[in-house]
């Protein structure tokens, strides 16, 4: 029997999709498992393994079958959203010829081994000649795709991580966020300055007694440990496939918080993955809807759901028995304050949800001038303390607390940043919705059950896959497109009161 | 500049070596790590490497660069050696068709599957029509191969674990032992029926004791953790790649014994994968030799220096302190009587190394026969019945501890059985080498120190890789070809000495 040609193309993307999950599973390795001297082969494995992938989706044969599959009349909604799908994966995978992509993939490789002792040194200089080399070829790689794509060079890389993302758009809701933010938080800090005073909590918190806490708060927030394990690495993250999510941690036997923090975030994301659609496993409709919309999902958790007094109620006796702590430090009143503190700093990825956004914001006007060619790597630093004065008033002692502290340029992932606080943006815009759809979601937080705000996921979120655009996900599961508002009241019901 | 067609050749294997480099990392986190619920995700993953490694050696281009490699006359002598082993690879690959291959995948899957319950039930009916139709796969498999080789079915299924090995030469060696055994077993038996008493020791054992005893003995021995790791898994086995070499045990907590003995078991192989040579990873010249000389590197271990007195000197001591035991059940001399204990048993991998051969020769004899076509498998539980009453004098109560034990069968794995023994008897005649070569190799043991035998087979077995055949390894390395005598030796001098 002949098979139709989106027949064709769904065995050659489930083929695709089992060697991205085979490639998965070996970063997982290598950062959970891997001795140090597996490093060479392990390189090699995922090297063979990319190529392979690249092969398949630039088959000479994909034109035609795609051309084939999108006039054919009697493929369904979720069909013809997968033949969509699979139309972008292919346009970005073909726009870029393999000079450049074995160009990018060796600048990137390089660029990053010399930005990890820059970093450590606070040497701009000694990574800039790499860095110019990594932009000029990301430049490249976008001037390709936005033809492609018939987008702008900065939307082409965008596109990459946001799926239909415009930097314009993006612009308007950052915009109203960035004229919002310097007063409030000013508000924000009087108003915590004047509370009552932060009561620090005392360890040691043993690693053991972290790990059980976590697994204790994964289980209750609906992770399935038959398609999943918690591990450890140096940087946390959430791997492997949907169907075998792989999270891991890092144990700071002098602070549970990060840890266990951390543990509730990435299990957002594992949430996700485990709830995205079964009949589509394998399929590009029945992957997850790209980068911001990932992070809404972590954020969610984290962010709106577990830094609420209602989360906080439930898991303070937890966390108490398991540390032995006892005394007003663990009180639901001092971890409530404790898990919504908010300070200026200079460092994203410890930044508190108030102050994120400003991290963000500085970042995307940064790389957005840089790929338009309106600024210089040379000038970077400079722009880079400029504008951080600007949004948050202070300045980095040196550049390792400033543009040397995130790897994403430097590894080539050059419009990425915007999805952390689209995510944040999101995440608050579908937590509203979700309240008000199911008023008892947070009631049942505070006994720790979790199944009414996972059910309202589940069916609003996860099981779309990607079955919708980012545009139109959000809004018919909110019923309006997304904007800022959210995001702000709920900073504002949060953090400043009244 | 062109490539030659060895560089080419070089290239390809170097991407399949990587494949399956990628395809053993997989296997082991799928019985070491991964949940069940990965296990669909996980089948798909394997499959899919596995096509694409085929699609690769089958490649029509291959048949030309071979024929110009073997031409090429400035090839080195390791060169030639490495387009000889990949000739190797390509004959078996190209022998059978891709629906023969897709056909005994499928069968045997299916076999393995009604196996598992078959045994649990004794009950062989069940399982007959599956392993009628296994066999009857491996038989075409074995004639269209036998073809290619220009060898007998039976030698070209024994081909693909023993390159070069033929059944002829086997018979010799076996029907060997086969005449010495029984008479040898009484008199062991009988010796030790009237030797002192074993005593027991008394547990239990914690998991977490004896991995630490175990990473310490391997440690001891040379095995290199920053290339390889230790963890657990149901069936413990030596997987990863010569640079990650993943070992697994299972522990039970009523006897360290039998995990402590795995692992040095699995050591044994893991010290021959870490010490293949480094100039030829990737290429298949720089692989091991093949089932038999990789057991006897296990055995040589395993057997011939850890269940010698010389360790038990040196690793009582640390067992006792690890364990807190005490008494004389703890002493050298209790020791050695009870890791060097013979008994007449039903299952091959509980065998102590005097009764091991019987079950090896039992089910060589057996399978040559079926592939032969002079065995029908509905005659199988009658003829297991008969050869072992014939060899050991014993009949199983059921076809459990019969002919149902063994997973090789089922799963397709003909021609393999022969390596153990073969295998046994390299260790010995390579132990006995190495000791005349190095008398300090014992004394040094009993000091813990295993650098004058790693010395010893890093130059003499791990650093040939497969430069040598087989035959010409245990030639060069022991000055005559491969005979039972040592083995024989061996067990006189252990088992039934004076």
């Amino acid at each position: 029997m002949l098979k139709t040609p989106y027949q064709d193309l769904e065995d050659r993307f489930r083929r695709m999709d089992a060697l991205g999950g085979a490639l998965s599973m070996l970063h997982w390795d290598m950062s959970a498992m891997m001795p140090p001297g597996g490093v060479e082969s392990r390189t090699e494995q995922l090297a063979v393994l990319k190529i392979l992938g690249h092969e398949m989706i630039t088959d000479p044969a994909l034109a035609d079958l795609l051309d084939a599959a999108e006039a054919d009349q009697h493929l369904n909604a979720w069909q013809q959203a997968n033949v969509h799908e699979m139309r972008r994966a292919w346009v970005h995978a073909c726009a870029v010829d393999a000079d450049l992509v074995e160009a990018l993939s060796r600048a990137c490789a390089k660029c990053e081994t010399i930005w990890r002792s820059a970093r450590e040194n606070a040497d701009f200089k000694a990574v800039l000649p790499s860095l110019e080399e990594v932009l000029n070829l990301v430049r490249q790689e976008a001037a390709a795709k936005a033809d492609k794509l018939g987008v702008s060079a900065y939307d082409a890389l965008l596109d990459q991580y946001e799926p239909g993302g415009r930097a314009d758009e993006i612009d308007t809701v950052f915009t109203d966020l960035s004229g919002f933010l310097p007063d409030f938080l000013d508000d924000v800090l009087a108003k915590q300055a004047a509370g009552p005073e932060m009561m620090p909590l005392d360890g040691p918190f043993p690693a053991s007694a972290q790990k059980t806490v976590g697994q204790a708060f994964m289980t209750a927030l609906g992770f399935d440990f038959d398609h999943g394990r918690l591990d450890e690495s140096h940087h946390p993250f959430c791997g492997g496939t949907y169907d075998d999510v792989r999270l891991t941690t890092r144990y700071d036997e002098s602070d549970f918080t990060s840890a266990l923090m951390g543990v509730l975030h990435e299990t957002g994301h594992a949430l996700y993955d485990q709830g995205l659609p079964k009949d589509w496993r394998g399929q590009p409709v029945g992957a997850d809807r790209g980068m911001s919309i990932h992070e809404s999902q972590s954020l969610l958790i984290e962010m709106q759901a577990c830094r609420s007094r209602e989360f906080l109620e439930f898991a303070a006796p937890k966390m108490c028995e398991a540390f032995g702590g006892s005394g007003s430090a663990w009180d639901v009143d001092n971890l409530t304050r404790l898990y919504t503190k908010v300070e200026k700093g200079f460092i994203r990825v410890e930044a508190d949800e108030v102050t994120y956004p400003a991290h963000v914001i500085l970042r995307f006007n940064l790389e957005r001038a840089a790929i338009a060619g309106d600024l210089k790597m040379a000038d970077l630093p400079g722009a880079w303390n400029d504008g951080l004065k600007d949004i948050l008033g202070i300045t980095p002692p040196t550049d390792r607390e400033g543009c040397l502290q995130d790897i994403h340029w430097y590894d080539g992932a050059w419009g990425y940043f915007p999805t952390y606080t689209l995510g944040a943006m999101t995440a608050a815009q579908l937590f509203a919705k979700a309240k008000a759809d199911v008023p008892g979601i947070l009631p049942s937080i505070a006994k720790g059950d979790f199944a009414p705000l996972m059910d309202w996921l589940r069916t609003h979120v996860h099981a779309k896959g990607c079955s919708l655009s980012v545009q139109d996900l959000i809004a018919n599961a909110t019923g309006e497109s997304l904007n800022a508002d959210y995001f702000k009241s709920h900073l504002k019901a949060r953090y400043a009161p009244g």
